[in-house]
This record gives C-alpha cells, structure tokens and sequence, in this order.
C-alpha cells in the first residue's frame, strides 16, 4: 500500500483522483494507491466529493498524516515553496505539476530531493499529458540534444487559431478563450509568453545540461499580432505560432519565445487550439516530435498519475542539471534567416528597391494596407536583416517597421 | 559496473556500441557500462571495429562471458528465439529490436522473463527512436487507450512518398529504396505490410491489455497502389498512407494495416520517407502523437541505449498484456465511413446513378481513365459500402472495383 496526500482539489487534483480511484477500482496498480490527506482552501466547496472525509485547510494536519507521497497541484509560489520543502525534507516523494515553482526554485528543490534521496517529479507541468520530460530525460538521454522547438502554451495557441480561423481580431479571441474557460482573467502570464518561456527554461535546461534561467529568454508574447500578420502569413504559405525555441552548441544557448511564421506543410502548423507540440532534435535520434493536450483536467491528471506510478513502481531518474552554470546566451538566431518585414512608409519604391540591394531574396507581398509595404526577405543572419531594419529606421520616410521571423 | 553482451553487429549493434563508448567517455552514465562479448558470424568484417577482441562467433563462448544484460540485434527468428530464452533462464536483463521474434514468440517470451525476474525490452523493436513503448506502458499507465493508428513501416512510406512527390511508379520508387538501403533485397516483408502488422499487433496487445495476433490483422500492402491514386487524392485534398489502425471496444479489436487516404491538413499526411508516426487515443489524455525516424543506425541505436540505461537504472515495468486472451476481432471499420471507389465500367451515367441512390455523399472525381469512373462516397457505416461494391459486381458492365478509405 502506498499512502499519498495532495495539496490542492481542483483541476488537476480532481482529474487526479479521479484516475487514482479507476484504477484502484479496475486492479491496474499492483499497489493500492490510499489518499490520506487533501489541502484546500475551502472545505466546503468540496463536500460533496469522494474523498471529502479526508480534506483540510490545515497545514499541520495535513502533514500529520502518513504519506510516502506528497502531490502539489494547488499552483502559485510562497507557499508551495515552503510546503514542497517541508514534504522533500520530510523525505517524501513530491510530484508537482507547477512549472512557475520549478522555474523559480527548481535548482534548490531537485538539490533538496537529492540530498533526502527522494523524487521530485513533474511531467505534468510542460505539455500537459505529453510524456514530455519522461522521454527527454529518459529514453533521449543517450543524446546531445541540439535543439528544441516548442508549442508550450495552449491559451495563446487558442487565440491565434480563432484570429486565423475565424478571422477574430486579438481582443475577440481572447474574450472568446477567457468565456471557454482556457484563458484566465488575468491573462497577462500567457498572452505576453511568460507561461511559455518558463516552460521552456525548464525544457532547455535538462535538455542541455546547463542552466537556462527563463530570465535570460528573449521574451514577446501575442499582444501585438494583428489580423494583417495572418494575411501575410496566408501569402506565403504559413501560419502564425507562438513558439518558443532554443539552440544549443558550444558559444552558448539562444532561447526565445515569440511569434513566427511556420509553413503550411509542417507538423507545427497543424497545432491548433490547446494542443501543445515538444520536438526535439537528438545528435543520435534526429528530430522527436511530441504533441498532445497540453492543459485540462483528465490530460494534466494523467501526466501527474503516471509521475505517481514511477514512484510506486520505484522507476526513479535523478536530475541534476539544475545546479550547473547559467548557460551564455546568445541574442540572435544563428544562420540564414527569413522574415516578413511591414514597412509603413511614404517612399515604397525606394523601399523595395533598398530590400533588393541588401538582400539575397525578396518576395513583395500586397496588402490593402495604406502606407505599408509588405515584404518577405531572405538573409544570411537576423543580425543583418535587424541591422538593414536600423538604417531604414533612420529615414524621415520610414515610421516603423515590424519583424516576424519565418522558421523551416 | 555493468556487463554488458551483445548478440549483432551490423547496423543497430554497432549504434549502440558507438553510444555506449561515447557516453561513458563523457561520464554521463552513472554505472560504467563494459562490453564484455559481441557475436557475429563473420569475424573478419568486424575487425578493425573498436572491441575487436570480445567478438566472438561462437554462442557457447558468448554464454561463458560475463554479462548483466544481453542485447539481442541480430534479426531472424529460429536463433534469436533459443539464445534469448538461454538468456532469460540464465537471469539476464534481455534488450531486443526484434519485432518478428516478438511477435511470433512474446507470450512464451514475457513468461520467461517474469518467471525469472528480469527484464525483457524492446523499444527499438517499434518506431526506431520514437519512445513509442515507454510512453504507452508508462506514461499512459493509467489511460484506457481506446485507438491507435500509426505509419510504422519506413520503407513503404518513402516509396509512398516517391510516388506522390515524384511522380514515380511503384517499381521506380521500390528501386530507388532499395538502392538507397530503406528496402531490402527481399521487400516483402514491407511491401505487403507483415512487418506494419507485426509492430501493430505488439502495440494492441499492450494498448487493449487483450492479446492481438498478426495473423489476425486484417492486410494489404502497397503492392497494387497506383499512381492515379495519388490523383484520385489530390482531387480530395488527400496523401495515400500504409496506415496501421486499431480500435478497441467492448465487442473487439478492428485490426488493419492498408493504404488508407489522410487528409493533406491532418498531421499523418506530413510524414513524408523514413519517418514514423504513432497516434494513441486515451481515454484520460485524448490524441498523443510521437513522430521519429523509425530506423537507421543512431536512432535505433538511442532506443536500445535507452533500454539498457533503464535497466542500469533499476527502472523496471513488468509486463503481462502478452498473456492474457486473444482479442476478438471485427471485420469491419465501425461508424461512418468515406471511400474512393474506383469503377471499371462501361457505363458511367448508371454507375454515378446507383451511387448517388445509395449515398448520404457522393463527389465523381474525373480522371483521364478511360473505362474508369472515379466516385468519392460516404456511408453510415464500411458494410454498406463493401455490399454495394458486392452488389454493382454483379452487373455484366462492371469489370472491377477499387476501394480505398479515407480516414478522418
Ligand atoms: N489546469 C491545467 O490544465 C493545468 C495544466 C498543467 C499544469 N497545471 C498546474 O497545476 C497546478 C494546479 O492547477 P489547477 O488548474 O488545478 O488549479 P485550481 O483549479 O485553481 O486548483 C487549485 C487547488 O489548490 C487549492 N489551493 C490553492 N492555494 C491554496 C493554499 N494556499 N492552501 C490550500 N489550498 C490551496 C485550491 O483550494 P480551493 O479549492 O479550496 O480553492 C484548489 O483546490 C498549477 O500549478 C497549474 O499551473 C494546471
Ligand atoms: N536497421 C534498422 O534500422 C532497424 C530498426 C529497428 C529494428 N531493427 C531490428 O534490429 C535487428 C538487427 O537489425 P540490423 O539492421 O542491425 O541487422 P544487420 O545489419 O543485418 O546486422 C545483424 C548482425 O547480427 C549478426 N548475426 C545475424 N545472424 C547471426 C547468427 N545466426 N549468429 C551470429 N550472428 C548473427 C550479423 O553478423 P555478421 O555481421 O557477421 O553478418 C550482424 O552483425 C533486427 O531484428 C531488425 O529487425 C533494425
């Protein structure tokens, strides 16, 4: 028999149960999984569901409870903190579903567990059900990983899906993401790509064995995507992602998350909605794609369930690529780079005929839009497209100019 | 310290031999992993391999050395069959990347090795690199996996993928495979998509928890896929792909392997040559989908590196699906259903007639066939469609009748 208490009832936690209970019910644990012990804020919300005999809004009681395992789904930081703490020096296994927790503290807790010998797992908070981490740290570690190129958010990917699907503008899609229930009130962490950099520092870290603070991420959310960029996009073939990259080799790392340009025939661009979508480029394996749900109550259950499961079954990873040094970060991507440029402007002809010059290809896009010239540009580097960008900026003629990059 | 023998060294035994030596000379194993046998036939190819000095062509030899864990990569049935049961009676972890021995032998096979409580994996046995079993046994512990449906076989995707792309007949694209080393000698096992069925019937097995045998896969190879196929789907915005599908439900397990249409806007019609793709529906996680190349040297390599580095790592998962009883199987797609039909006829205006009678759907497609009417239609149901097929037959101005299904 395994004991288990879980701090937090509410999405994830109930599909958690959920699962726990099933399979208890159908025999397919070969350890009966007992939970001792459920933290919330409010017992009476919760009265009516299995497990109500169990619930506290007591830390203390909820730690006089026998446990092997502690669950931590109750999300946001200071208390977690001090909570996950408290169950790894108790030297109890601990899963967590909180990436903004791991992004913050990750180096002291994965030092934590180890030093108690436990487990401190977390499938759960990248990708939702997507066997993400288990397949990076597990079946790839024979690997360098050279690469990672993600779908990390699923609010966001709702919002540009409906803004090109459905033609809405940004403030729409979002009102319509926040009425679904996928964006919150406050949506700031999602929409400006915080949620998504944070997953990918956690990614890029054990994936390169060096730290990536997600601090250090070249961050720009969707805030300023507008219906015209799906326009754009539609003329040369492409969609508008959200994505979150980083590149590993030997001057450094170059992270960011923002929005890009993927063409119509990739497997990124059929990412819609609240999926999620992990690849992975391996030295010996090549390029790993993994997509799923990466949020919801029965997905996220799942990841979380299954953290549970390695621990019953006593199939433990040790991580330690928290404590190594902060990876050098390098600001631009690395070789030849395309991007859509929007000039608004008064001189179109001298634009496009500055574009031919500096560049080795040009494609002009029309639009309806007064004032701007649209046009896709092919360089050696980002370096050289931003600096052709600076000096254009520089005539009285140009007002300004927005850059999406379009990614192979 | 782990001792490590290995049965194979041709193209995934001396992967994992190049990702053994690498990885412990980067110290990133936490055991030192020592190879202590490589069996082979012919000595002399091998000799200028590193760990020359282990090979040996003698099986009696290869027992007499110390070993933790035997690989076996040496392909075929009747040998691998009796050295790895040696193997597990002698207590040895076991890693495979044999599908065929599996397939015909896991049930005998599970038994012997949770007889003597050891380990018998075989993630490089379906996929290549893609951790296709690992992320079902583990990662979906807890789901009900209620469908799969997967490109598993490289060699007829790459031909599949020359004849769409190029243009080429099925004899040209067989060639160019078979030159470039994707087909072999003897492509049957490919072409006519045993091989597909044999991976798909390992995975039903451990999806439905039911046992599903090969030879009860319903099978049709590439062998009579035609260019104008490719037309027919372009036509409908469609890519003909050997699809792998299975359902499971309370009545039994649909079971097939044949060229099914996919949609070009769906993520099964971008994997394009060598790549593999593995769709599992869970009941708790919705659609996963893992893409990778499934063969190769490296890529197969990683996943037997990564069988070894679970069983160096005491991660164990114990498993039972092989013997539990055979699965009933159902003849037929459940639910509704689109086909292409490709009518010989001599007389089109009845043909189109008849279908429209017939169906919720129809759209004729013209083609330059003479003598062929080209119909997409949509059923309730793959029975209706098979019995009107059945039932226009017997009409003297039908000569033949072509289906291929279209998968949503
Ligand atoms: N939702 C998803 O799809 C998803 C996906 C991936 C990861 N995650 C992560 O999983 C975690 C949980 O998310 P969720 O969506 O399940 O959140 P939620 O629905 O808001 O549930 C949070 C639960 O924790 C309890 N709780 C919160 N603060 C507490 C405190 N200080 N003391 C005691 N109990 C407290 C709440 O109690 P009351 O019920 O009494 O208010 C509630 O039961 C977060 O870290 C989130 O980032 C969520
Ligand atoms: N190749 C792939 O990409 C791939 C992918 C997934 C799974 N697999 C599976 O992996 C296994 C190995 O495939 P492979 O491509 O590596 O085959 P391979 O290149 O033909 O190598 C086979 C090796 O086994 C040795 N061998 C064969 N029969 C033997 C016997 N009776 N006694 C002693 N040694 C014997 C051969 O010895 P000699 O060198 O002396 O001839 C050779 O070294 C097969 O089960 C295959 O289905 C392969």
């Amino acid at each position: 028999m395994i004991k288990i208490a879980i701090m937090g009832y509410g999405v994830v936690g109930s599909g958690l149960v959920e699962l726990i209970d099933e399979n208890r019910e159908a025999k397919k644990c070969n350890e009966e999984i007992v939970i001792t012990s459920i933290l919330v804020r409010n017992k009476e919300k919760h009265k009516n569901k299995n497990h109500s005999e169990v619930l506290t809004t007591d830390i203390e009681e909820f730690f006089s409870k026998e446990s092997d395992i502690v669950v931590e789904v109750m999300g946001e930081i200071t208390k977690s903190l001090i909570y996950v703490k408290r169950a790894l020096n108790l030297k109890k296994h601990v899963v967590t579903a909180n990436k903004d927790l791991l992004a913050e503290y990750g180096e002291e807790l994965f030092e934590l567990a180890n030093e108690n010998g436990v487990a401190l797992k977390f499938e759960a908070s990248i990708g939702g059900g997507i066997p993400v981490i288990k397949s990076l740290i597990e079946s790839l570690e024979g690997n360098n990983i050279n690469s990672i190129k993600a779908i990390l958010n699923g609010t966001t990917n709702f919002i540009l899906t409906k803004m090109d699907k459905e033609k809405l503008s940004y403030e729409e899609a979002l009102k319509e993401a926040q009425e679904l229930g996928f964006a919150e009130a406050n949506p700031e962490a999602d929409v400006m790509g915080y949620d998504a950099a944070r997953k990918l520092s956690l990614l890029s870290t054990l994936a390169f064995r060096k730290k990536v603070s997600w601090k250090n991420i070249n961050i720009q959310g969707i805030t300023e995507v507008e219906s015209v960029d799906f326009d754009y996009a539609d003329k040369i073939n492409c969609k508008v992602k959200l994505l979150c990259i980083s590149n590993n080799s030997d001057e450094g790392v170059y992270a960011t998350v923002k929005p890009v340009l993927v063409e119509n025939e990739s497997v990124l661009a059929q990412i819609n909605n609240e999926v999620n979508i992990v690849i992975f480029n391996g030295d010996s394996i090549g390029e790993i794609i993994l997509i799923g749900k990466g949020a919801g109550k029965m997905p996220t259950g799942s990841a979380v369930y299954a953290d549970v499961l390695d621990i019953v079954n006593k199939r433990f990873t040790k991580i330690t690529a928290f404590k190594r040094e902060e990876a050098k970060i390098i600001e631009n991507l690395q070789g030849e780079c395309s991007a859509v440029l929007r000039i608004e402007n008064s001189k179109e002809q001298d634009i496009i005929k500055k574009c031919a010059n500096e560049f080795t290809f040009i494609q002009v896009l029309q639009t309806q839009i007064e004032g701007e010239t649209g046009v896709l540009v092919k360089a050696n580097s980002e370096i050289e497209i931003d600096r052709f960008i600076d000096g254009l900026l520089a005539n009285s003629y140009v007002k300004s100019i927005k850059k999406i990059i379009k990614i192979d």
